[in-house]
């Protein structure tokens, strides 16, 4: 989980983002209308739904989740979970080819989508009384999609070029994309979510829609409406626009391959003349708030986040602020993943300083934190600080909508969300002392390496005795 | 393809061993009976049969190879191909259970079965006068298989067992391991034949029966027998035997996914108490007999002879006879998987010798091979090496009968495996000098280091001040 989902357009769900969502106190969300009111409902066809009260604007937001991602596609067929999500926006009997955004737009609405490792989402915001439409549109796609080979051939160029412009040509990409290749050696968070070129490539009409066949069913699906609706509301407008859906019988629970053990850590070293200025970062392999012990997660956030997140972070204020080795410095802790966990720590070096020196004061920080962990101040200030985030947070809907979701694509119950900012408040020094001890474990690491070289021709120009007399 | 199959017992396939089979000279081979009258023919349930007549005594050799191996298994599901050639010496309505290699013996026959990434082998050595019998075997296990959950479970214990004393105790192999794991990022070649333990313990009999279900058909196998015997003799029995199978028609080419263009070093490091003198050692992903452009095989096979095959190699000679930083190098080339190929290298620390200055040496070789190639005495040297151990081992009845059987499995005609002694005779220092360029690219590789490290107490006990005082 070491990479942000693909967005449609610009909205863009870091899982650092997704996580801090998760996080405030428990006096903040007593005070929340949201929170004491969310509720949770299963229709006949197993299509389940949230509701998000929020009635400080005439305004909904309405998201449907399905809980199929890039690590659900079949080996060889990389990248068919976020084709299809651009291919949701051809026609239906319904809906002309390309219309769905802009019948939106017309409504006075936004929509977006993205595909994650572990769902694909799609999202409108709109006027409250047009929530009845946007949900038979939606629902109109979940099971009448058409798609011509032409409208497939065109989006397949969309969707190589976005590789291109978002991967090829970004070093710093490449490398993330290498070092989850070697992170994993199993499981397919290994596999980049946009896929790979070669296989995009070959990606057919064929590929898309025996992916949306097998997939989008109500019964593999989370609505969440966060706004000014009640229950009832969206009970009886979910009934009228999903409920005549019938279910997938083939749906089932994902169970995807898992890592063996990891003995011996990895490095990858990048050579690239676009790099800009030396680079090192490394990812250690974690539980998730899924898979994790009860607190680990939490502990682990909050961890990273001392360590780590920001300019007043152990990390920053070593390497950039007291050593200025560093240009820029920073970590996180991604929890979102159903299956796995991860840290990351990068240092970008100041000008003209040696990587192996960079590489070992980045070390220096986490041997710090793995033998004397946190202190008691540090704990307090980043709880404080998860608290400021998710009060901020919590102002925006889609925010409060997301928050929902992926509880529920996490498998936790509403309670189980509302009670993450306690189990935050819950974490101990010992805690964090603890999961440092046992998690920062080089052996379950991969290292990687940005470094600038002379492009070719300076590189050839360079290698030729006489160059430059010519 | 960097490790050598798994064999029930002690038959062991090394895949450079393999390789050298391909090779010989053009007068030696024809002045063998076996490669002029080796014949070839599809029974019409789609059976490929191949005859290598060897009339030097009354034995033949009768080889099932299933097209099907570690690299077609579902992912997840590790271990299976290898699992199921286990069961197959469980019973059929006509042979009880554990009985099928009894019969060989009492027949006065050996037996024996691999599995490799790409192919499931069965063997058996036995009196011409009794190959209609072990056909008869093979032809009933082929489509007959019978396991019971007990059978199923007691087999597992036996192949955990299998991989604890091959690969958790065995660090080199753990390295092994983990390399490949980190030298392919898409392909399956990536997982270990054996499986990965935790999946390894979850197969079930309904894993094992939907694989052979699968896969195993008179349409995806080959049978290959070498001996005293005619071709129509063989045509007969073989109709006899296995004439009356059906093919299954779900049988397709195999297609699995592909490796993206490599674009950074990747580097594992293994610290391990059971370690011995540290190592250090390297794999370049390469193209492999199937995959290789016209010649490029047979130069890369070369090239890594004279480089690092033996103690009059060049790596041998720099590092172990001249500076005496190694106790031992070596390496090669393996060409004979389906869709990728690779090359390997590797050096043993002299005592006390830096692992650093180790792989600079070993680096130096690779580099003077990539700047300067090969003399026209070295290549001269190393056709003539290949001639005497293609000539050694087409003494061996077994050998012959896995040349033409590994070529069927690559899509090779008999002319063309009959060509390759050709093939090799034909590359030239220039063809050398253009494999060395194209193929050792760091981009391309993977390097593993192999460290000795104190056990845990004997750590634990170095890093208490008072150690040895109490």
């Amino acid at each position: 989980m070491l990479q942000s989902g693909l967005c449609r357009s610009t909205l863009l769900f870091t899982l650092t983002f997704v996580l801090a969502m998760f996080t405030a106190t428990i006096d903040t969300l007593k005070a929340s209308p949201a929170v004491s009111s969310v509720t949770e409902f299963k229709l006949d066809n197993g299509l389940q739904v949230i509701v998000v009260p929020d009635h400080r604007a005439p305004v909904v937001t309405h998201y449907v989740w399905y809980r199929v991602g890039s690590a659900d596609e079949t080996a060889g067929v990389s990248g068919v979970a976020h084709f299809l999500e651009h291919l949701m926006f051809k026609s239906t009997d319904k809906i002309a080819s390309g219309a769905f955004s802009k019948i939106i737009a017309k409504l006075g609405g936004q929509d977006n989508a993205f595909t994650n490792y572990d769902v694909t989402g799609y999202y409108q915001r709109i006027a409250k009384d047009r929530l009845k439409t946007v949900m038979e549109m939606e629902a109109d796609r979940m099971v009448n999609l058409r798609l011509t080979e032409r409208e497939v051939a065109t989006e397949r160029e969309v969707i190589l070029e976005e590789r291109r412009s978002r991967t090829e040509n970004n070093p710093s990409a490449i490398l993330s994309e290498q070092m989850s290749a070697a992170l994993y050696q199993n499981h397919p968070y290994r596999i980049p979510i946009i896929g790979w070129m070669h296989e995009m490539a070959k990606l057919s009409r064929e590929d898309a829609m025996s992916f949306y066949k097998r997939f989008y069913a109500p019964n593999n699906a989370i609505v969440v409406v966060a706004g000014d609706v009640s229950v009832d509301e969206v009970r009886n407008l979910a009934q009228a626009a999903y409920g005549s859906l019938k279910p997938n019988p083939d749906i089932k629970e994902r169970v995807r391959p898992q890592e063996p053990p990891h003995r011996a850590p990895r490095r990858v070293e990048l050579k690239d003349p676009r790099a800009g200025n030396a680079s090192v970062r490394r990812y250690y392999l974690t539980p998730s708030i899924s898979t994790a012990a009860p607190g680990e997660a939490e502990a682990l956030y909050l961890m990273m986040k001392i360590a780590a997140n920001g300019s007043t972070s152990r990390l920053y204020q070593k390497l950039v602020s007291e050593e200025k080795i560093a240009s820029s410095a920073g970590g996180w802790y991604s929890g979102s993943g159903l299956d796995s966990g991860s840290i990351g720590i990068y240092a970008v070096a100041a000008e003209g300083v040696d990587l192996g020196k960079l590489e070992a004061a980045m070390d220096g920080v986490l041997h710090e934190l793995r033998e004397k962990g946190v202190t008691e101040g540090e704990l307090d200030r980043a709880k404080k600080a998860f608290i400021a985030e998710f009060v901020y947070e919590s102002d925006s809907q889609s925010a409060l909508a997301r928050r929902y979701a992926e509880g529920a694509l996490l498998g936790q119950t509403i309670e189980q969300v509302n009670d993450f900012p306690a189990a935050i408040a819950r974490v101990t020094v010992a805690d964090i002392a603890r999961v440092a001890a046992k998690h920062l474990d080089i052996r379950n690491s991969v290292t990687g390496t940005l470094i600038p070289v002379p492009s070719e021709p300076e590189r050839e120009a360079a290698l030729k005795p006489e160059a430059g007399k010519l």
